[in-house]
C-alpha cells in the first residue's frame, strides 16, 4: 500500500500514489488549452489507475470538473467566509464550482500560520482535500501537526528548475516523512519541486513519499501527454518492485 | 447625455447611466443563488434600458456569462502575467471566461499604487473595462491620473450601511466630480456605498456620477428585483429630468 | 523551578517565572513616556527577583537599553538580511541596538509560516532569544515544532479585553503545554491575552506556563507601578506554593 | 531658485537641491558604521551648502539625529495611530525621535493608494516633509494630487544599477516635472534609481527635477566622501551655470 486513506470520501483510490499538477497561470494551463491538458490527465489517469489532481485557477474549476473527469483542486483559498470580501476567493464556492479541495500556502502564495491552520480546519468542515506545501522539514513538521491531508514538501530554490528534489536534495524528502511519521502519521508527505520524469516519480516514493507535486514539468512540457505517462510508468515501477 | 463613451467598444449604451452590482462573496451571489439574481438584472437592464453589470467571483465569471446576458466585471485582478504565479488571477484568464473588465483596488481589496496602474493598462492592453475604487476626493483625483474608464468612489465608512454616500456626504461625490473634471475629463465617476434606493440613484447622478456601484443593498434584499426595479427608475426619473 | 534555560546566555535568571510586557504603539509606551514604564518595569524587577523583558518599538530599542537595565525585545523583525529592503527592520540591526530577541508572529503582525522559521533560524544565528505568538493549540503545535525559546499563546479574541485566557479558556494553556512538552520539550509556553493582574498570573502558571505576555494591562494602566507589582507577586505566590 | 519652499519649517535652505541619502539596510548604512556615514553627510552639507538628509532605519533615528546635525527622513511609516498595532512604525513616534519627515511608498515597500494619501496627510498634520516615491510618469503624477513636498520617481528596472534614470530614461523625469506642474505646481519632484556621480545630479537638475534620491551609490561606496563631493560639485555646477 503506497497511500493511505484520507479524511474524508474522494474519487481516489486507496493505497495508490497521487500525480498532483498544478497549471499555475501558464498559458498552456488556463481555459481551452488547459481542458486538453486536462483530458490527457483524465486518460492517462484512467490507463495506468494511479490517483492525479490538477489545480487550477478559479477561473476554471467549474469548466474543467463539468468537462473532464479529473479530480480538480484550487489552488488557493482565502481564510474568508461569506460576507464583504471583493475578490477573494471563498472555500464554500470552490466546493460549489466543483473542487474536491485545494492546495494551502504554495510557495508562490505563501500563508500565515494561522491562516493555514484556519483553511485546513475549513476544508474539514466542507469535507475538501487538504494539501499544505511547505519548504523544508521544519516547516513540513508544522505544517502536519495542523493535520492537512498532505504536506507537500518543495525546496523554493528547486521550483521550476531541471533537477528534481528527490535528487538534489533527497534528504529533505526522507527528513520530512520521518518527520510527519513521528508526529502525525495520519498526514501524507508529498514530494514538490523540479519532478520532470518517471524516474524522479520513482526516487520520490523511495524516499517515502506517497505522490509528486509539480507543474512546469507537465504544463509547459511539447508533448504533456508523453510526460504523463512516464510519470505514471514510475509511479508503477515503484509498485511492482516495493509493494 | 449622461455618460460618455468607453474607451473599448463594450456591450453598453452611449449616454445611459450604469448601475453595477458586487456579488462581494455573499451566499446569496455565488453559485446558482448568484445566477438567479444575474438573471434578475438580466430582465431588469432590458425592461428599462439602462447599463447594469455585475461584478462576481472569478469561480462564477464563465458560468454567468454563459447562461445570462449580463455584462461581467471581475471584483479584482491580480498585476501578474501568465507564468508561475500560482493562485493568482491572471487578468487574460478572466478576459477569456467572459468578463468584460473588472474592480480594481476595491475597498475590501485595496492595491499598491504602481499595481493601480499597471491594471488600468493591462486592461487598456486587452480592451477591457477598468473600474478604480477610491476612498475620498484625493484619491479619486490621484486615480483619474491613472485614466482608468470609471473611478468609484466609496467612503469606507459608508460601504454595506444603510445611509448612502450621495445623502451622507454629498460634497465627496462633487468634489470627486469636479477633480475629475478639471484633470482627466475621460474619465467617468460612480458614486459607491450605502445606495439603497432610486433615489439615492437620482441623487448621486444629481451631483454628477454617471451611476452607481452598490452590493448588500441588492444583493442581500429580500426581494433583490423590487430594489433593481426602484434603482432603475431612479435612474429614468433623474433622464426625464435632466436630459 | 518553574522556568528552563534558554538556547543562549541571556539576562534571565534561570527557573525564574517571565512577564514580557509589549508597548505596543500606545501613547504611554513610546519615547519618554515609554522610558518612566521602561524604569517602572527595573525597579519592580530588581525588587522582585522575576524575569521582566519589555517589547518596544524599533524606534526605542536603542534608548531604552542604554537608558535603563530591562531586557528589552523587539515586537518585530522581517525576514530580510543586509541589503536593498528600504524600511525593513534588519535582524542584526535590533541586535546592535540592544535588543535580547524579539517576538515573532503576533497576532497584530502575522507572519507567513516559511518566514516565522527563517526568523527563528535567524535568532538562534544571533542568539537572541525567540518568542512565537499563536492563536490556539494547533498553532501553538506548530510553533513549537520550529523550536523557538517561547510561544506565547494568545487567543485574539481576549487580546485587549478585560478576561484573562487563564480564566476563560484555561483549556488552551493547559492543551498548548501539553501539546509542546510532548513535541518539543525545550520549548516554554506564555500565556497571553487579557492578562489584568497577580490572580491571573498565578493561574496561567498553575496551568503549566512559565509566565504572561502582556500589553494593555500594564502600559494603559492609570498605576501602572502597582499593577506590575501585583503580577509580580502573584508570580510569587505561585513559586511560595509550588516549588 | 533651484527649489521651492515647503509646507512646513524644516532645516533646508530654500533655493537649494536636495540630495537624499536612503542608507536601507545595508550593513554600511546601519549603527556605528551608519553614523560614520552620517558624519561625512554633516561634513559635506555644510561644507557646500546643500540640502542634504539621509533615510535610516527607525533603530537609528534617534541615534543619528543627537549625534549628527543632518536631517534624517524615516524609510518608511506605516498608517497606523497610537493603540494596538505590534511592530509597526509609528509616525508620531518617528517624530518624536527626531526625524523630520519619512519616505513614503518606496519601491521596496510599496504601499496601497489610501494608505499613501493618509499618510501624507498625517506627515502635515505632524508638521513632517513627505516624499512619495513611485516608478513612472502617471504613478508620479497620481502622487502629486495627493500633495506631499516631493514626488521622487525611480524606474524599478533602475534602482541599484550603474545607469541613472537622467541618462537611461531622461524622458521619465521630464514627463513628471512637467505632469507635476501641470497638475500641483507645488509639489517637488526628485530624481532617484541608478545616481551614482556629479554628472548625473547635474543632469537631473537640467531636466527639471530638485535633486535626487539615491542609496547603494553612496552607502556601498568604498569612499563614501569622495562621492558625496562629487554629487554636492554636480549640484554646484548646475547652479553656477543655471541660476
Amino acid at each position: 500500500m503506497l497511500s493511505r486513506p484520507l479524511k474524508h470520501s474522494l474519487p481516489f483510490s486507496e493505497g495508490k500514489g497521487y500525480i498532483i499538477v498544478n497549471y499555475k497561470t501558464y498559458e498552456q494551463g488556463k481555459g481551452k488549452e488547459g481542458l486538453k491538458l486536462t483530458r490527457i490527465l483524465e486518460k492517462v489517469g484512467r490507463e495506468y489507475g494511479i490517483n492525479l489532481a490538477a489545480a487550477v485557477s478559479p477561473l476554471d474549476i467549474r469548466y474543467y470538473t463539468e468537462a473532464a473527469e479529473v479530480p480538480i483542486l484550487a489552488q488557493h483559498v482565502d481564510p474568508i467566509g461569506f460576507g464583504s470580501n471583493t475578490g477573494f476567493i471563498l472555500p464554500e464556492a470552490i466546493k460549489e464550482a466543483g473542487a474536491i479541495g485545494t492546495l494551502i500556502n504554495h510557495s508562490e502564495h505563501r500563508l500565515r500560520l494561522a491562516d493555514i491552520e484556519a483553511l485546513v480546519r475549513k476544508c474539514e468542515e466542507l469535507g475538501m482535500l487538504s494539501c499544505v506545501c511547505t519548504n523544508n522539514i521544519l516547516t513540513t513538521k508544522a505544517a502536519a501537526c495542523l493535520n492537512p491531508d498532505f504536506v507537500a514538501v518543495e525546496p523554493p530554490e528547486l521550483i521550476g528548475g531541471d533537477i528534481s528534489v528527490s535528487r538534489a536534495q533527497p534528504e529533505i524528502i526522507e527528513g520530512s516523512v520521518e518527520a510527519v511519521r513521528g508526529i502525525a502519521p495520519q498526514v501524507q508527505v508529498l514530494c514538490g519541486a523540479g519532478v520532470k520524469n518517471g524516474e524522479d516519480v520513482q526516487k520520490a516514493l523511495e524516499l517515502g513519499s506517497v505522490g509528486v507535486l509539480l507543474a512546469s514539468g507537465v504544463v509547459k512540457a511539447k508533448d504533456p501527454e508523453a510526460i504523463m505517462r512516464d510519470l505514471a510508468k514510475g509511479m508503477i515501477r515503484f509498485e511492482e518492485v516495493n509493494l
